[in-house]
């Protein structure tokens, strides 16, 4: 594999993980059901991400932070809502 | 941050982003209710930890391969679950 292709699918890659909960947090919010998502899943999701920002200001990689940045937006406000909600469910 | 705090925090990062989709598949698995979650989040998430995995193998990173497929496997059997059992929620 040539160096541009490593580039390019690093990034799909990154683009992929940073919005792939985007639809979730959208269908979470305008539902507020959250019967079925994991507390546990999200929270070691959100811990996960949140460890991957600082080992990014580690190793200076402006891309890791900012991918994972955006993950944790949305990671978190699906955790907030299972949280908010999941007495009801 | 010294080598090794930094080492550690990326161990544990990857670590809680390779588990952390366990609980949601067992609970999935288990109550087959699968209404509230994102059919579009769960294929994205699938995508981009493949393409991960694909970067892994391009930067020779036997980390990178090792913890994203194991979080390729719990999110695929979540994903698989998804598609198997949304048309009865």
């Amino acid at each position: 594999m040539n160096n541009i292709a490593g580039e390019i699918i690093g990034y799909v890659a990154g683009i992929c993980t940073a919005v792939c909960f985007l639809p979730q947090s959208v269908k979470t919010i305008v539902s507020k059901n959250v019967r079925d998502l994991s507390f546990w899943s999200y929270l070691l999701y959100c811990l996960g991400i949140f460890l991957w920002i600082v080992y990014g200001f580690y190793i200076g990689s402006v891309q890791m932070i900012v991918f994972n940045a955006v993950s944790l937006v949305f990671a978190g406000i699906i955790f907030v809502m299972i949280v908010r909600y999941r007495s009801r469910s």
